[in-house]
């Protein structure tokens, strides 16, 4: 019999549709203290035993967390995880892949960073900060700002987040320059390049957009000499990964002007330390790693696991499932 | 000999076009204070008779601003003047088309106003005061935020700006309606309904944007009746003019908690008095009348202007010009 584990909270909300999905599968509940139950009993960790499990950012961000993760890699014939995030750069990850599971990854996430980058950028163009003050401060501020409309966007990692992204901006107005291997075209670019013409393409972008996945060839693709390859008055947003950023270079680079403010939602070390420089810096904007926490994006990833999880009962192929050399690649 | 009426900052840049755009006429410059000249000679007001006038923000925001006006009012045979603005609410307006002047109008702030308006409900959505207060407090804060996507939008006044938010919002893939006397398809825009229809169309509206002329028939449009329809947790735009809403109503209405939030650029009073409650309010964004002010707005509106200036060189029709009977209509 088929073994899925699945945490408590998130079960609750679709028993019905995980029995429409896959009938008679035993399911593990685990529950907020860590306790996995079968039919109402208790059961060890190590006879758990699951062969699916729905990795939710629910279980992720609950006290249940490493119990969870230990459970599946505890469990001697994993065959398929369903993650709620977009990157494997997570090395509980490269671990169950290993061990021969599947990983399916989820772009649910995905239209909440493309709000997020635009609200980022919208509020730097808009002079934010200056209208808040002068609401503050009660004073009629008639000042001007940038419009979208004609500013070269360029979007380092064009796969769900960076299309989304790409979408909104054209829709302004804006020109937008994807970066990703795949050179085929894409409806909201004017152009696809590669990695290796960031040199030629950062000078013009007024907007630097990075939503890559972090791995050897990425990891602090954003150092001093790409600061300094920026335009004057440009913005960067980092929604990837804090480590696609060499952060003491970024320091260095808004200290000198060039970008003139970063949104910045990840980092090196998570949670940003208190004594990080970017909390009060002046031309940074922090968010704590939410880019992508919205109701719809739940909903998404609930939707996915439902289908992927009849995909595996009826045996046909999972949507979104991760080439094993790019996991182990992101763990590198 | 055709006279063109100019103001001297503005003229300075485009001299060569002008030159090139009417060939041979008189121009009337107008310096800051309030000083006419004709080919380096002072001219006296009531001597000046300009056929012709550029009526831009640079001079409506300067010093000069009456003395141009008072200039046109004084004018007998004056037949076009430029304004850069897209209402035509202005009284001087009406005097002048009263005087049997052309008036054209302009929709070069759509741009900036529609950038506004997505930043203004972004903010919002993305609870962008409680990430600024974590962000000052150095909290690592991981709280979810609305998507846009899915939303219902309600654009009263589906003009140049009215769709430029919703050109916008419907990239996000918000669900966009537009409220316009001629009720013709928009690409953008779901349903196109007359205002007829507001009752029905408010209690689905996520988010209100009211673009909209002022005239006697949308003076205070957003009443307590229309606050009263508005959709829990919606919000409202004001970019049209601050007539198009009974304030007193609208504080009732925000501090009933309906709508959640109201993003404001104009007010029935300008520049909003120091005691006006809005200034304060915690569910009030207020900025004073520059949701359009871009450096976009200022190229477009000299580029309409010189068009439209070789179009009366040439005899051929002026773009934009505005019907007699809305401009009356809008004085009522």
């Amino acid at each position: 019999m088929t073994r899925l584990l699945i945490y408590g909270p998130s079960y609750r909300r679709i028993e019905a549709e995980v029995a429409a999905a896959a009938p008679g599968m035993d399911v593990l509940i685990m529950d907020e203290a860590g306790i996995i139950r079968l039919d109402g009993t208790e059961i060890a960790l190590d006879a758990a035993a699951p062969n699916l499990a729905w990795a939710n950012h629910e279980v992720f961000l609950s006290p249940a967390a490493r119990t969870f993760f230990v459970t599946l890699l505890k469990a001697e014939s994993l065959a398929w995880v369903q993650s709620a995030a977009a990157g494997f750069d997570n090395p509980a990850f490269g671990e169950l892949v290993r061990k021969g599971a599947k990983l399916s990854t989820s772009h649910g996430q995905a239209i909440g960073m493309a709000d997020y980058v635009m609200a980022g950028v919208l509020d730097h163009f808009q002079r934010g900060p200056e209208r808040r003050a002068a609401q503050n401060a009660q004073v009629w501020w008639r000042e001007g700002f940038r419009e979208v409309s004609g500013t070269n966007w360029l979007i380092i990692g064009y796969g769900a987040i960076g299309q989304g992204v790409a979408q909104r901006a054209q829709a302004f107005g804006a020109k937008v320059v994807g970066v990703r291997r795949d050179s085929n075209a894409s409806p909201f670019a004017e152009r696809i390049v590669d990695l290796s013409a960031l040199s030629e393409e950062l000078p013009r972008a007024d907007v630097v957009v990075l939503s890559i996945p972090l791995n050897a060839r990425t990891r602090h693709i954003a150092d001093a000499a790409f600061f300094r390859a920026m335009k004057a008055g440009s913005v960067l947003v980092n929604v990837g990964r804090g480590g696609l950023v060499d952060e003491a270079a970024l320091l260095a680079a808004l200290d000198a002007g060039l970008p003139e403010h970063a949104v910045l939602d990840v980092f090196e070390t998570e949670p940003l330390p208190v004594d990080s420089p970017f909390w009060d810096h002046p031309r940074v904007s922090v968010t704590g790693h939410c880019s992508g926490v919205t109701g719809g994006e739940n909903r998404r990833n609930q939707a996915l696991f439902l289908d992927n999880l009849a995909r595996f009962a009826n045996g046909t192929p999972l949507l979104n499932v991760a080439d094993p050399k790019d996991v182990f690649a992101a763990r590198d």
